[in-house]
């Protein structure tokens, strides 16, 4: 369940933009040395909760940049490589390899709808484009594809395709990619999983926004599953699961962010017309960051 | 986690109805026998694979009449009360508690949408209508309404709404009912969960058709679920799963009638137009049959 | 456009039930006299409006009784058939053309998902039932089944199938129905289309909750629309079309009681836990009636 | 209906990229001279069918460039600005004006759901960014928001807000956009609607592909709508209407552009992944080329 290859903790890494569209390099940093110092497995910035959907090529750039930079091999950087072409995919991975990441997230944009045998071709090129290990990411609720069984078994027969993190809710779905593949493909849970849940059934960790939240908690609670105390893993797990539902309920950057601002780091709010956390959301991440804290206590 | 209330494995009852439109009963007795033998801890008549949608007024209450007397007390009868109309759902739960069910799954069928207030009153009346225990069952998919996580927690404070079957596939929500529920509402997993990660997570049990195809093993399941044998429950979770997901690739009533068909039960095929299992789902939950068989060798 | 077959409004009737369960015929027949005075071209009993997904099978018949009684041969009444079974909609339709309703309105019902071709062998059931014509009526939104254009192709060869009405707010569609069938089957519009752009296409009429409130403006309507005078027909539908409008917006069995009432027609509120038409809809429903009558004024 | 502001035969225009990513200048321009010997009312760069979420800023650059010297202002150029985030739409706004559009066709992309307010304040900032009169676009089926009523009523009081093109296939959403904004907001038919009913319901045209492959008999249609003459406008509507058909059952950029290429325009395939024009999708086309041709004939 660990060992060599991605396993554990990744947070989903939020980008830091400033109103003048410059990436806050510094506390990019200082959240990466906070992670790592919490013992989480990796680090991926460009996902969902990292809003890159929302940046341009330069802005993608800087963030992986700093993130490889400050993360200095102390753990995985596995980069977000997304875009609604191929071409524009492939160019992304090669830019991340270069830069020195260390796997690459795959996540195919979409505005038509692409036929099966187009979404597998994507992902092949992207895998194809570099020498680093990568992760599938299919998101069915904001993105505009989904793979099935046979897309994601065939898939898993790439030399480099050995991950997928998948964010339906649906957790059946994960036990079937494993039977499928025979376990060729180790599977990632999503904050709209029970990561526990998930790693009864097999998974390997979990990449997600709210571990940027509760980094120590979350590495607690991947150890305790590895080592099969269930029991203490559950009594971590329910006062965790209240962030992810937040996590749902409200934007999810806008609701990370809120969250790191509330403990002092002040990565700034999603880039508009995308709003910021409300209050609402705001005074419900604190109850849940408190209810935390006294547990810990 | 077991104990009083109910528990364990409720398999969801095929309801065997002839082409001339009567209840087989001699084939409802002898699979009634078939699955208290094999150890399954309460029987469900009504539920979706009992097609209580297909069914009329004669026919449902029949196949009341025939699990309850065949049942005799040896394991608890939770009857299916699926309406459109309150008064017609009342009528139903007072019917089936007069005949001697032990307990209700309470299921609002719909046409047009229904504000939450009504749903919620809906399941009142269905509570209020008689002394035996209510399981509330919601399943997104093939019903015209969701109960919220606040009106569920209302819910939960009726004096005898006491569970919850969740058919999404949504394994989380299980989790936020039993948080928000301060575990009033006990759950039950549907076919569309994975059993072992819905007991890690605080489950009760599952209602769910497979079991009938399956009954011995899934007994199996539970007891090492509730012993905490997590690696054996895996072990045996993993082939049992194929089930589910044949049950959710085919129609349901026609998988299972066909698994017991192929199992020496002559319990026909689903109600026109739905059609019967396929020669590919036949020959694939034969399979999967065999498999479980060879497991057990 | 006109002349022999079915054409024109054909208002669907809400089906006045008391607190009691029982039909209340007289309010029924007095709303038959009134649209009949009012120029309808026929009646629709157990459409949508009808709330033929709420009522027992004896409100149903009662509800077809008393519609064609009163109306005596001056329209033709074309009565809703609806079920989830092959077996229960051909006994439906039986029994309506028994009691002497003119044509049978074929709907499906359905819970689990059906394949097309079990859909088809549904309405070529109903329509082998009798010897009355058929409109097929499908609703994508409310129903859980949709006829593909070669679906609806092959049905129209049927010597009995004539006529659909097509509840999408798709009316590129009818269009297509309309080439595809080369007008072998007739179109309906219903009251998610504008009638006016549904006529102008090659439509025969309409077949809608609202007509029920509105019989007068809506048979001008249709007159204008058939005489081909499109700026007066579009004058007369743009106020028309706020009732729609609120139709859609509110439920729409409720609406059309609710716009009754208001008319002093004592037809009830829907069958429970459907709501009764809110304060807020029966001031917006009165403003549009009253704006209707400054027109005519 | 005509006049003053935009009106008419607006085509979207395909965006020609070879596979080394640049802009097939050439067949650009020769389609634009085209669509204007034909008698198109304008041109519209970057919509859906110019693949807008498919290139990158500096080929939407070039081609908005292209277009607009090659119509030197025979046609107004209304270009698309699409984005995720405000920023980068306003900056896409204001560089088509300093090129030279003569309209700004606002499209808003999303990933996470934005709420109401802020796609408003989105559209407001892209009206303000510029001097402009600016189209919306919405479309349900492939963006991640959409406009309510009330929304579409405020916007339309923006001094540059003055046009709609909805491509949802809902045209009584039309109707009530007209009758909501008092005529404020003008109306454009997508391909999803009948242009022939958007006429006659009030629009003043339409914006679409299909209009790049038959230019002459759209501007014929629309002229015998704008004249009132409805029985030769719905005579010519239904041929017109099978490639509407056609674009909805196929990938739309890749049917517009195969439908371009079997007349002779050497404009390449869509950006991969997206597939090119299928050999049925081919024949289908061509077969409705030649039967436009025929009744011309």
């Amino acid at each position: 369940m660990s060992g060599n290859g991605f396993h554990g903790v990744f947070p989903y890494l939020v980008s830091p933009v400033g109103p003048d569209g410059r990436v806050i390099e510094g506390e990019l940093r200082r959240l990466v040395d906070h992670l790592i110092a919490a013992g989480v497995h990796g680090l991926t910035p460009l996902g969902s909760t990292g809003e890159f959907a929302y940046l341009d090529a330069a802005q993608k750039r800087r963030v992986v940049e700093v993130v490889v930079e400050q993360a200095r091999g102390r753990v995985p950087v596995v980069a977000g490589a997304a875009a609604t072409t191929t071409a524009e995919a492939v160019r992304q991975a090669k830019e991340w390899a270069a830069i020195g990441a260390d796997g690459i997230l795959a996540i195919m944009e979409a505005y038509f709808p692409v036929p099966e045998a187009g979404v597998v071709s994507y992902f092949q090129a992207v895998a194809d484009a570099t020498d680093l290990p990568v992760v599938l990411y299919t998101n069915p609720n904001f993105q505009r594809s989904d793979l099935s069984l046979s897309a994601v078994e065939a898939l898993s027969r790439h030399p480099r395709i050995g991950y997928i993190k998948d964010a339906s809710n649906n957790t059946g779905r994960l036990l079937s990619v494993l039977i499928r593949t025979g376990g060729r493909m180790k599977v990632f849970a999503a904050s709209a999983h029970v990561p526990a849940a998930v790693m009864l059934i097999g998974g390997v960790g979990w990449m997600a926004g709210p571990a940027c939240a509760v980094p120590r908690e979350s590495v607690r609670l991947y150890e305790l599953c590895r080592d099969g105390r269930w029991p203490e893993a559950m009594a971590l797990q329910q006062p965790l699961w209240r962030l992810n539902e937040l996590f749902a309920a409200h934007s999810l950057a806008a609701c990370i962010k809120g969250a790191l601002q509330l403990q002092g780091f002040a990565v700034g709010d999603p880039l508009p017309p995308q709003p910021p956390l409300s209050e609402a959301g705001r005074a419900a991440v604190q109850e849940a960051l408190d209810a935390m804290r006294d547990l810990a206590a």
